[in-house]
């Protein structure tokens, strides 16, 4: 399903090579001024064409509202905002009717569709899709912010080469907006550096590369979310493996707390005008729920599957081996442009159950 | 909320300390027989007291149908099964209302709740739960296994000693029986005395470790799931956040993935009869969909927050600092009970899309 | 489904001759005392025995609250309740595996359910579930009281005959109180004992009677529901039809607006301290929400499909036509019974909606 | 909430005078061609303009299908459609931010939404959002045709004047098309005439006029639907009340029944072939399930709010009685236009439970 949310419903719709890609939001408060502009800055971040190595179609994706607005303003009626797909050449994708891409969709698509999936650059299997994601992200995000809720994540790690890590107790709506606000969003910039050159370097060797964003959210009031399925964790995984190419999500000390005894792990309350613990390995929830500390997680993706090395798979007519050779545009790391949309997955789940 | 599911709807209920726990299931099939020594075996699993390091609390936890079955068949009418709550001792927990335990959804759940949570062992936020949510993994565990489908899971690290892992590609339903049947669900059972050599160690010490569950299903079809919100891992992840402590979730390579090249990570496509991959990096699941690999997948559990030694706090009612001891019955890790209820969360979300 | 609500969601349970009958309601507020006596009382007006013409089958039907209260207040986590279904009489009802009742869920039951439906007593189609509805109805009730809004119904037909109607612009709480408080509750007594006798007649011939309900809801905000599928009606509706014999729902003039003229049905505003309508032939409800004014419906009632007299009917074995005579214990007519029963229905949807 | 479905989803999106209306439906099969002639034909009965009547707002109403289909065929994509608002004059509209009319949705409205809904031609709460539902209904239609299954209906009353009723168990589905494709959609043409003369003697005086809707589903499977909450009647009910004006439904003998002993309404078995009844008082509906038989309901539409006569109704921002001449294009009976839309809703209830 291209649907979330139980207060707010988002409807996702479009393929990549469809007419047109689009979200509807059904359940916003009324008289909401939604900041176009804002909007438009927040989209870019996930824009192609903004690095060098980013994949080589342009589209400016500049959402057109077509209901739920009245002089900018959210009027109660569902909002629906849809992007013209331009720059598409499907030409280039015929041959997937045969041939599965590894690492792409495409196989099991073709099963469970029957083959009448849309093969056209992936059609709805598209990373494209994610700009409607980031409308219904952009959106929420300024909602939240007049809740003083900020959301803000960075490339923590590309294959191998590590950024710094957000302070888990001191992480601040300041530091959140001069990350986000980069190009290359890192806290180390000389650390970004290694990283788009490795990035680049993948790329001349016909090759891709994946990694890691670490997201934070802070200025969540307490008590956010419930036990069970309905928790903080339970939700934002939910909406976070609709980001394509993510493969595993751990919030606070996540993985690495099977490493720790429970005096380590455990964050030690103190009063400090309000209460505080003072170390974050619960990344800001217990039992489903909010503590009021910063809501950290870090979210794993696998490398771009799209390479232009020739690959092994199948005919699926023929029923045999079959050699495969991708040309076409693709990103060698989806991971720069992936950061708005893990923001935007945390922020519509977390919208839902706030606004 | 404590419901999970579109098609099949799993309702669970009950506190630590209340007459009874248990759970409904609306829309499972008809006619199918509850095979019950089969399910009471699956909850032993989980029940307390099995090893030498479980908490004290004796429950036989054996599970009273009191509706949607007719001569052990379900009839189509909504299962129920309760459990009592037979060995509580209400009187431990009084002093949780004020000063809440580091770790724990004490203090969150004081705000959320407005200070009626039940507090008594944990009241809603009791792993006591996972009884009911292991009730409902039985059942769908029976109704998939019908269908070829089957889910295993063993204990692969405790605080930093690891278990082998199931071999990616060739995990089979004789393997995941084999190490299920275990009491300690270890691959390797010389690893496995090592871990509950560590776990005694951690509580000789009053305190607590955590660990990673690793957890594979064969037999899948080719193509369950869907893109975007609705894929395999989106709706397993929803589900195994439900598990107390689990703190993070990865599918295939996941976080290591962000180490590999594309052309490494990629899984090559071959033909052996169907079509199989070579390797199996993605776990099983592409575009949000089975590939008919095993699914596979890694859990984290952090440390049991309920440790003997003294930690810092906080007194809710005089706004300062305090120091709080937990006195009573806690397991120094809960990863080896927890085996059968990450079974359970992702029984739970493939059983709703497949049965 | 078995199963209501996007907010608070409600799941019923059981079967007529089940072990026990249930409901689990998750959402509720937390710290709301349960008033016990009180919901006892709105559960005796659906209990069986209260009239001399009703069944015959002698239930206490006390709820047993397994989970989710602590000193009878709720906890935040899911209040579940059961009855024990003690006077059951399995053996009258074996022959309806084979010759489906006229009027009764059975035949279209045994095709769906590929004849696993739990037959005794009607299985899950049972009139009993209604006590589960009750409850929660009854709860709902009392937390919608708290807010100032009161629903009650009277029997405003029974067989032709019918009782005055609520004076749609000033009915109010004191004459909803009044009305519901009666054993049989019809706003003109005269006119009850007229239905009443009807209903007797009915039964000396071995037959039976149907009726219309007329409930009223007052005390409501202004603008609670939505347009569209959200709407105040199409909650009520979705909720009413689960009673068994429900045949039709209408709010305000109705069915009977079909024969108006715009002028003639359109509520006139004037200003009165606040904003009011002079009549209320929209029944309360515009665009799909609260208008402030009394919210108005008539619910239609089949007559009990359950009549002593022989019918015709079918052999499913067999294939041919078969003569059908039911013995047992039914009601003559359903509506006095079902009064709190559509209560119920209506204040889970609007309490889902507005608590 | 403008959405709808559990396995289908449907989510309108939509003002009278936004940039454009629409649906998306989320979870339709692959691999289903579209017949756009016959969706044109469809969404033609419902456009304004066919009958002298009708109002003067000229569009050509041609959806334009931007996701979902490849070739004209769905490919599991979500499938959005859009139609521009072109002929909108939103001039006429700007007092109703002061002077709600009566019997629309405009003081509601105002309350709920702070003064933030669209004003415009009535914003979201149109009629002209049922041209979106229509798109959803008419695709909905071809797919439940590919099944065997019809469903039409007719005018059965307007302001009084009646036509025939379907045969309750012989109406077919020949019966059907012969009746939707008249351009005024009654079984008489005789009473369709009276029924036009009606109208625009309404139209005359500056008022306006309801009536009642007959819809017939033939070629049902039997067993579709489900006990309690998920009945073929609640999910109708459900989306029927979508449909502005619509103020009640009943099914099969619905409130007549009231009238009748069980002994009339219980509809005798028979065999004939398969299983059959003689009457058909329960409309094709038993416990929430389909019987086989025709499914039969009938609804009620109140006269359009929307009158040229003066009303009285309240100044918002004076807060006193006001007088309101309400002009503009308005159809004086909303049925005609309505049967699509009532057809709409059904489908897209048991579409979803069905496809």
């Amino acid at each position: 399903m291209f649907s979330f949310g139980e207060k707010i419903k988002i409807q996702i719709f479009g393929q990549s090579h469809s007419d047109s890609i689009g979200v509807v939001i059904d359940g916003l408060p009324a008289g909401e001024k939604i900041d176009m502009d804002a909007l438009s800055a927040f989209l870019k971040r996930r824009a192609p064409g903004r690095n060098e190595h980013s994949t080589m179609r342009k589209e400016p994706d500049i959402p057109d509202f077509i209901s739920g607005l009245v002089d900018g303003k959210t009027c109660g009626a569902p909002v629906c905002a849809v992007i013209q797909n331009k720059d598409t050449r499907s030409g280039d994708y015929t041959f997937l009717a045969d041939i599965p891409r590894p690492g792409h969709s495409d196989y099991p698509a073709f099963v469970k569709y029957g083959g009448h999936n849309d093969i056209r650059g992936g059609g709805q299997f598209s990373a494209r899709l994610t700009a409607a994601l980031c409308i219904a992200g952009g959106i929420f995000a300024q909602l939240l912010e007049k809740k003083g809720i900020y959301a803000g994540a960075h490339i923590q790690e590309i294959h191998g080469i590590k950024d710094e890590s957000f302070n888990p107790v001191s992480v601040s709506k300041d530091i959140l907006k001069t990350v986000t606000a980069k190009d290359f969003p890192v806290i180390d910039d000389e650390k970004g550096k290694l990283m788009r050159r490795e990035i680049l370097s993948a790329q001349e060797i016909r090759d891709s590369v994946g990694g890691i964003i670490e997201l934070a959210v802070v200025g969540l009031p307490v008590g956010v979310g419930s036990h069970m399925f309905g928790g903080i964790e339970n939700r934002i995984a939910a909406a976070m493996f609709a980001v394509p190419a993510v493969k595993g999500i751990e919030f606070g000390a996540g993985f690495s707390a099977a490493n720790l005894y429970g005096s380590e792990n455990n964050d030690s309350y103190y009063f400090d005008g309000g209460i505080k613990t003072k170390t974050n390995n619960s990344g800001g929830v217990l039992g489903g729920m909010t503590t009021g500390m910063p809501l950290l997680m870090r979210v794993a993706f696998k490398p771009t599957p799209s390479i232009a090395a020739k690959q092994e798979s199948v005919s699926l007519s023929e029923k045999k081996n079959a050699v495969l050779e991708i040309v076409g545009r693709h990103d060698p790391c989806v991971v720069p442009r992936a950061v708005p949309c893990a923001e935007s997955a945390a922020l519509i789940a977390l919208g839902d159950m706030i606004l």
